[in-house]
């Protein structure tokens, strides 16, 4: 939305740029920025952050990569766990190679994958090691 | 971000448009949703959604009304369970007055008040009569 926020999201912003010494962050600030795998090499932007609505948790941030104004591009949903904002990188890291992160689960755009399958929410989840976010499935 | 997401999302948001069918929506799409009160006035729009870096989970939705790009703009922080969507409007419905919106926790831009202060945070919770988001403290 709008860069006009309060001055409570400039101080959540801010605790980010200093190093994560606020807990809480804007959805709006997470979508844009660059994800880096563990040696430093950029290997997309964290392009949506996908929300239940029953219980308001995370279940998927949408990493892209590739493509041009959209075409081509390929999507990597990620447990939100697996994000660790770096302040030197300016984005987040995510501590896999990029073999490893080439054989994890992904999509094109417009593909028929449905992240509210569970079958497919945990193939995600459990390639990354991460405890599924809904556990009451 | 970009519209040119992938059909999953698409799909959500449809979901959304044809009876909340699905499950996850994008954070994005809530974003910029108008807010009515249950009297079918319109109260404010979305304007963030505030998430916790630990446990990924939507500390507030923060909902702006009044003023012009952003000057005289006020901020109502919301928990996530107070919003319900309502198809036939096309936004959200908060279940309160008037009277009793306007006598809810908000904040001009600007202002210092810091959503990141569980004091604040379980002021808003209280108000709403919603278990804080954050409920270990």
């Amino acid at each position: 939305m709008s860069g006009t926020v309060a001055g409570t999201f400039e101080a959540a912003r801010e605790g980010v740029e200093t190093g994560e010494s606020r807990r809480l962050i804007s959805a709006d600030k997470v979508e844009g920025t660059a994800v880096f795998n563990r040696e430093g090499e950029r290997l997309g932007t964290v392009e949506d952050v996908m929300l239940d609505k029953i219980s308001g948790r995370v279940a998927f941030a949408v990493m892209s990569f590739g493509g041009f104004l959209g075409i081509g591009e390929q999507y990597h949903p990620l447990p939100w766990s697996t994000l660790n904002y770096d302040v030197q990188l300016g984005g987040y890291v995510v501590d896999m190679t990029r073999e490893q992160l080439s054989g994890a689960p992904s999509y094109a755009a417009g593909s028929d994958v449905d992240l509210n399958d569970d079958t497919y929410g945990k193939r995600v989840y459990d390639y990354y090691k991460a405890p599924y976010w809904n556990a009451g499935i």
